[in-house]
């Protein structure tokens, strides 16, 4: 059975409330396929399946969802049934989640909190949105360097059940310092007898004030399972484990996926985004970019004589500036996923202009030539003359331009992925018709 | 220091051939930071400070780096380097590393593993490219149902060494068909005396042939470790592991918004990337455009004499084209970041059809109002007529046709992304310019 047909049968048995079929089909489901069909239910059908859950299997399910989700159920739930959820969470995880939720929400909520959760989320909750404070667990097994793995080890089988992970272990000195790091492999294989200092490795660590999505990235490049994280003295405050990183960036992927095609990312699946929603979400870009279009206009008002006396240059319009926008986007992309790579800084503003300028003109280069000769067979050697030189000044222009705005973006601390694609194609047509009518105008004589 | 400062060091540094001051620099850093850089490095420096690590650091270091690069690093050495780096490799990774070297390459290296090693990748090479089968790890610790746990994890001891991970251990029966899973720590908290099957949970699993990413997806979304993989009869044959999920979705995120913007993703790092190189990338899906872009001067010549007569309808065209290609493209972008989630399937073609016909409508019904409002201001009413219809029209053909085309790609197995924002923008182009000057000629009487 498909997913789709699972949910079809769901959604029927929901409606007639054959709860009695609807509990076995649940019982029979893993707790992934649950938390992916929850993910993809109107809410109201999540919360009557969300309830028919054996409670261990709730909470599993439950961890799986991400905080959009999450906050979702949590609305529908009633509040006895949003306490036993909160129970069983991480701290770091209920953050998120409260993060997700209207403020109202959020308050009622905080005071369901039992005193060990309100001690362990108060830290998060202290750090800025966006940094990795935010999204650490200040829940973990730590070691020093003198103690027998053996110990550890024991340590850390009374808190596996509690803690979020217990599969890497962070070692401190007397002063909380972070000086080294274990893998729970690492104590495993480790000889009888051995001390933590013998098998310990250097740490790679993020600070709590780290940018959420860097550190992501560089958690999830470094291969381990967590990395720990210190405060500006080196202190060990808590640990960045891989399901986090991994949400954090695919929450950022979406965005920047969204934004490049000028639109702000959908809070729920497709199918169950209402066209009122998805317009939302797609107006106020494309009102930007129209409005900012009207440019264009202006720019055709002053070459209005040229227009009305050569009118079959309107014939090239299209295609001129439909290239433009497309170098400049191509180089826009590229800019954009380095910059979200960490490839780029804007200390490189400079080389991305050196190299955006030459990769533009040579792309203007092979396709000038062959607007030159296409167009130089159909309209005569002067249009071709027109159109070749226009494309190698505008491919210039446009890939120039589509590299510097990300950089530019970054400077001025907005996303990057906002500047990149429509942007660069109401400019590039604007400057490329200016350009078009300006070469136009040279070599016709008009 | 930051990472450029350090790379700008370390290129003076093997310049000057200063090997000492380097290999002090080097084994100063972590391994994540040296895999970071030589992701960053010309491939001579990587292999340079490469050579300089201790052999255990060099290992770990290259394991962290990913198939491309790790192909450009053992092209700069030496074949007994080689030798040494391959038998530290697990299967999978050796797979993913041979299929990024060139053919002539590759042979000679397969000559060079260990009869371990031939026995361990030979089922791997044998699964298709894109399948979960070519990134699985074929060797885990697996466990009965009867067994004691303290059994298994004795045996996990003896090997979490030599295999790739030991913190999900499968649970198979005599025929080696899959029926439950353990995760490391379940086995840690395990009572005294307990056996797997008190402790086991049902397990969700991947088949060898189901496409990568979509598997890479399920695996992180299910916040587990790994995944089994199991055959056609549920048999046992190779764990799926997080990290190598991560990787994928990865390079498909890269490769989506590469096509996205209309040029393929960057072997190399954005600075490291020549122009000649970076044109490569680009020129042909910009002449692909520019070519099927020739369609917009047909249409417009079919035009020429409502154009000779109402030249100043030209002025239009940028803000037209530009705002269909800009709602075809958020439509494209929203449905083709479905599809990568899996949120879509092509027997939803309908339904998005139907939804963007009513997004499309919506959005041209908030823009046209605005356009004929503003353009009648100006230009008189039958021109804010002529702007406002079209609007409309355009915005609801876009929409419609910028979220059937990425659906119609994963019909026809092409990437969605390929078909997404620049072939959006082209066909809105040209479908909006006949929408424009048929209604101009209604309602203008040309």
């Amino acid at each position: 059975m498909t997913v789709t047909e699972t949910l079809d049968q769901i959604h029927s048995l929901v409606t007639a409330s054959e709860l009695e079929a609807l509990s076995e089909l649940v019982a029979e489901t893993s707790s992934p396929d649950i938390a992916d069909m929850l993910y993809r239910l109107p809410p109201v059908d999540a919360a009557v399946v969300y309830r028919l859950l054996h409670k261990d299997k709730a909470i599993d399910v439950f961890e799986r969802l991400d905080s959009a989700a999450q906050a979702d159920l949590v609305t529908e739930l009633a509040e006895t049934e949003v306490v036993g959820v909160f129970e069983a969470l991480d701290p770091d995880d209920i953050v998120g989640l409260l993060d997700e939720l209207p403020a109202k929400v959020t308050k009622r909520l905080l005071r369901t909190l039992s005193p060990r959760q309100r001690t362990a989320t108060a830290p998060i909750l202290g750090y800025p949105h966006g940094s990795i404070g935010r999204r650490m667990t200040p829940e973990y097994v730590s070691a020093r360097a003198e103690e027998p793995v053996a110990d550890v080890l024991v340590r850390l089988r009374r808190n596996a059940d509690s803690y979020e992970t217990v599969y890497t272990v962070p070692i401190v000195d007397d002063a909380r310092v972070l000086v080294g790091i274990c893998s729970l492999r690492d104590l495993l294989v480790a000889y009888e007898g051995a001390i933590i200092g013998d098998i310990m490795e250097l740490p790679a660590s993020v600070r709590t004030l780290d940018d959420d999505e860097l550190a992501a990235r560089r958690l999830v490049d470094s291969g381990v399972l967590a990395l720990p994280v210190v405060d500006n003295e080196d202190r060990l405050v808590g640990l960045f484990t891989i399901d986090d990183a991994v949400r954090i960036i695919r929450a950022e992927d979406d965005e920047d996926a969204a934004r490049t095609g000028g639109t702000e990312p959908l809070r729920r699946t497709y199918l169950l985004t209402s066209p009122f929603a998805m317009t939302k979400s797609r107006i106020t870009w494309l009102l930007i970019l129209a409005i900012s279009a009207i440019l264009t206009i202006n720019v055709l008002q002053i070459f209005e004589d040229a227009l009305e006396e050569a009118y079959f240059l309107a014939l090239f319009i299209p295609l001129l500036t439909g290239t433009g926008g497309n170098t400049g986007a191509q180089a826009a992309t590229t800019v954009t996923r380095s910059l979200a790579m960490n490839e780029l800084n804007p200390r490189d503003t400079w080389k991305v202009a050196f190299k955006e300028i030459r990769t533009g003109f040579l792309l203007g280069l092979a396709l000038g030539s062959l607007g030159f000769a296409l167009a130089t067979l159909v309209f005569g050697m002067d249009i071709g003359a027109v159109i070749g030189l226009t494309l190698v000044a505008v491919c210039t222009m446009a890939a120039t331009v589509g590299g510097l705005m990300p950089m530019l973006a970054t400077v001025v601390r907005v996303d990057p992925a906002v500047f990149s694609t429509p942007f660069i194609s109401t400019f590039a047509d604007a400057t490329g018709l200016i350009i078009y009518f300006s070469i136009a105008k040279a070599i016709l004589g008009i």
